[in-house]
């Protein structure tokens, strides 16, 4: 029904996530009102994206270079090892702007599951990287789940030889939630690492 | 922070309707994980859209051609004109599959207050169109509102001379709508053009 070239680009904007029929048609006749500037941008931007972006030799995280701009900043805190599931923890933990370390990228989190093993996730080279450079204090910041704190235990047992701190970030109720809608998971989680009030 | 090709695709996406920063961002990175050939579709579908697809020379409705299919289309009724506001109402209607006569698309609707006079809704056009082609029927299909209503009865006077029935839209309450919570001019609207249930 559609022209030819419109039926494409509705596709095309179908593999976004979350995205349907109808937003995607709203999409493709937003993209006729921009400017061709605009568009050219926009079609070398997927381009550079697939070309140009790859992961971080050290870290995993992604970069357009050889090591991210993190793992080649002398000024960060080289003691600390931030340790995440994926790299969209690594933005969103930068853009909070309170962790001045490093970071290490997993490839997820181990889900026996879902097939997903240790060795599916990439741990050889965190665990070669934690060997190699001297860190005082791992911090895990995976999502709280059965499969976040598997991935926890899991690296922690690895590591018992060594003399590293190794933390978690606090579990519990989130600022500005009504009580009665938080799941009794969590509400246990919060109970057990309660605080003392000092 | 990110990788610039990532920020500037990020900044691309915001260009869509409805999208900020936090859903270009999981659409930037949700590019990465797509096929090398989707992308490509992606961008070649972009191209096409700006390269390709322009104004049906009849009807204002996009087409890939110098006349569109519905248009070019002979088994179509062409007794019976269709007047929409806007392309995506040619594609709405066609979707729902129950009209087969042809349609015509108007730059919009007359809006004195926005400064949007008859001369720039492409209205001459229409009624040269309306003069040449022998249709029996006009139905306005423009979203119900002052400017719909102004353009239909602008329409109309100036079609006065001509034996052609015009009609809109039926306009009330929606299918399923709670009654308490539709708006006081839907309901005049309902009463007013209120059926006998036969």
């Amino acid at each position: 029904m559609f022209p030819e070239s419109i039926n494409n680009l509705i596709e095309s904007f179908k593999y976004l996530p979350g995205i349907g029929e109808k937003t995607a048609e709203r999409f493709a006749f937003s993209i006729l009102e921009l400017d061709d500037d605009q568009v050219e941008i926009f079609r070398e931007s997927l381009n550079d994206v697939k070309e140009k972006v790859h992961k971080c030799s050290i870290c995993n995280s992604l970069t357009e270079n050889d090591i991210c701009n993190i793992c080649s900043n002398n000024f960060r805190d080289s003691s600390k090892l931030f340790v995440v599931e994926d790299v969209k923890s690594v933005f969103t933990f930068e853009k909070l702007g309170m962790y001045d370390g490093k970071y290490h990228v997993l490839n997820g989190l181990i889900s026996p599951l879902d097939g997903i093993n240790p060795e599916d996730i990439g741990l050889d080279k965190l665990i070669d990287r934690i060997h190699n450079e001297k860190f005082n204090e791992l911090i895990f910041a995976f999502k709280p789940s059965i499969e976040g704190e598997t991935t926890s235990l899991y690296i922690k047992k690895i590591l018992s030889d060594l003399d590293i701190k190794i933390t978690r970030l606090a579990s519990g109720v989130p600022i500005g939630a009504d009580m009665e809608y938080i799941d009794s998971l969590t509400l246990e989680r919060a109970l057990n690492d309660r605080k003392e009030i000092e």
